[in-house]
């Protein structure tokens, strides 16, 4: 299936993709003017040197596309990686898609996420990490059931502005925008989903922003197998309880 | 002074500089070995040549440096346009450090933007526009005093979680932070400053960030003022009632 | 057919591609959660309202994918527009590719562009243009001639300063590598794609990089066809007498 | 002094600057609005652990500004550099400006770049290296004189085209133009020019490229000594026999 679910109501969908591990190896070769039909044991070791010394602008020529549905939290930290790292793709444009949708405009209902009792964690032990261990149930239900009043005020206040005839770019002002789910599009090359993966697979990452980079993951493996084993960790690649 | 105050607690400040119109000049020489020491009236029509004809890569050899302190979505608008037109500055880190700052680790205390009642604006009447008049004081009153609780209760949440021990990137499920107040440093080019100022200074840009864009303005045209009068449309260097 | 000819020994090859004008329609509604499955007169309406009002982020998510051969002169303007203008792309790594092939590493044997009597060009009358009306049949013959004569040298000193020993990197110093044809793969978003055409198909781009815009356009139509009317001229669409 | 000779007619000059290492650290704690007005010890150990850790955007935050004449084949390895890591920079136009000076308008004199008998080194032992030991001495007078003769031919060629009325752009296939010498204007961040030297003083970059890098990294080391010295490997920092 191209679908996978993720937190309480978000997803990645892949939409579609160009290329295999094949247009990798043709990319780097390019000025050889050769071209492979089929991956041999001999363009399965290009892309070893090529991901091992670094050379890795030939991964730049596959591509993955996919729509996800996630936490404003979590898309900040998408972009955060997209700008800071990348600047070699036309990702962009999904934050000019999403930053549309988000309240500027009036378009679907409100969505948030909201944690059940046993999702929330405790503060990390150690300043390496984003989060510790889940906090006691009852604790956590406390809470829960505080976010899904302050949630539901907020929606009844906004809907109330827009009622008297405030726009909506001010009346925004009252959705607790972190947990508000949006939706974008993500066009990236082999090389940026990697970069994205290494990044995001990672124990310090918010756990939020890790579920979905596996599901990432699980999407464009299959697709691009030789490359994506080169590229990301091998930690990142075993299976995990999740 | 090199410092202007947006909204109820924000403010643009200027930093830093590097350059003048001279620069520009004489990066567009580069190639003709020759370099200006004082703006000539032949290199102002060379400004006035580069701008007319959308030769603005010379514009990229002069630099500003601002730190900004804007609600989030002020800050959100302002990278759209870093991340979807520009990419050609060095620009991306103001958001890493924007990010680091926005609730996952615990900084300041949080500050919000709220509208006075006599700023809260209608729907706008056309979809060129993002808004439209102010709506009516009563009205106004309303919802400040409506956000202002929704802001105090969002507060109060917020250190309830984090006093049961939950993490600070869950913990901020419960922040309204569209209007939240963040801090950032944005270093740009001439060519990128006039070009965020294209955007931002148009009537359909929100109302918020358009103060923003005339307090950079004011703050950067005395340093270039050649160049500025070249990039940016006449009808917006006109002093405007705010 | 997938390959066009151009100039004595050149070509353009279209390797493949990843969606069609229903991508863009797609991405440009993500925010709606809506999604069409064929294109539908209100589809191409709004492919016409995102050209029109520069909305061109969703035309980012289509892509295609290039393999050139062409004189270096040309490389270097293509590479020009993909630096200085377009930043979004993966494209950078064709760069790399090339690069690497030019003669630093020996690769294949130099081959290079010559143009043929009729082919030398008049300078230009106004500054407008890179260049005139074709020069005397018998002043372009002895210029080809020339240029052969040329060209041989450099390749008879180029292999002898190789065969005592001398590092290619240096060793190409004898090359006059203007007209050297290089390879690389260029790999695209239509956006970036319609931004080039609009640039190399006008009147002042040197003609032989006119001659491979025109062909990447007749490759690249047919896949994006209701894109690429609303993205590039109109004037530039009528197929016109090479 | 500000300039720095490289080769037989290059060199490197700084232009101008902007910030210091408390730049760094300023951006760096942007969101703590804690601001240095001297660089303490403990600023410093802030800068060692951005660079230790990889948090290198707040050094994007200072500038230099750089104007460099050098050979095409140099300056075509400087851009591969800013085009495949970078593209943070306002850098592209430097190269705007270049190739519009790189003979498809007339501007300058053509110079090249002719290594003279003891510069010219034999093919690398290692595919790790570039180039290996110089060769003798009779054997690079031999090519010495073989390229001088072979440039002089070039512009003879390249004035007679001109001459019978050819274009600019077609007249410079005459010109062996890896040897040619181009300027071109510089402006980058203290990261880009750190990531920059990383590369181009490895011993496998071509040794004309190395020189150049030498030049940057002694014009740009006494102003920002600390982040410089955290940047860049140690073993290029200290001095070596050129």
């Amino acid at each position: 299936m191209s679908i996978i679910n993720v937190l309480d109501q978000g997803y990645v969908r892949l939409v579609n993709h160009m290329g295999s591990d094949l247009t990798v190896v043709n990319a780097a070769r390019v000025s050889y003017a050769k071209q492979s039909e089929e991956l041999s044991e001999r363009d399965i070791r290009l892309i070893q040197f090529l991901a091992r010394e670094g050379h890795t602008s030939p991964f730049r020529h596959a591509i993955a596309q996919f729509e996800i549905y996630a936490p404003l939290m979590v898309a900040r930290q998408w972009w955060k990686y997209v700008v800071g790292a990348a600047h070699y793709e036309g990702t962009g444009d999904s934050l000019e898609a999403w930053n549309e949708s988000s309240r500027r405009y009036i378009t679907e209902e409100p969505a948030f996420y909201i944690p059940q009792a046993g999702e929330w964690r405790a503060k990390p032990e150690s300043s390496k990490q984003g989060s510790g261990e889940p906090i006691a149930w009852e604790l956590g239900e406390k809470h829960t059931e505080a976010l899904m009043a302050y949630v539901e005020l907020g929606i009844a206040n906004y809907e109330a502005a827009l009622q008297d005839g405030i726009c909506a770019e001010q009346a925004r002002l009252f959705l607790p925008s972190y947990g508000m789910y949006v939706r974008w599009y993500w066009t990236a090359s082999v090389q940026s989903v990697a970069h994205f993966l290494s990044q995001r697979l990672e124990h310090d990452a918010q756990k939020e922003i890790q579920l979905y980079a596996k599901a990432v993951l699980e999407l464009i493996k299959p697709l691009f197998p030789v490359s994506l084993e080169q590229l990301v960790a091998e930690s990142h690649l075993v299976p995990q309880s999740h």
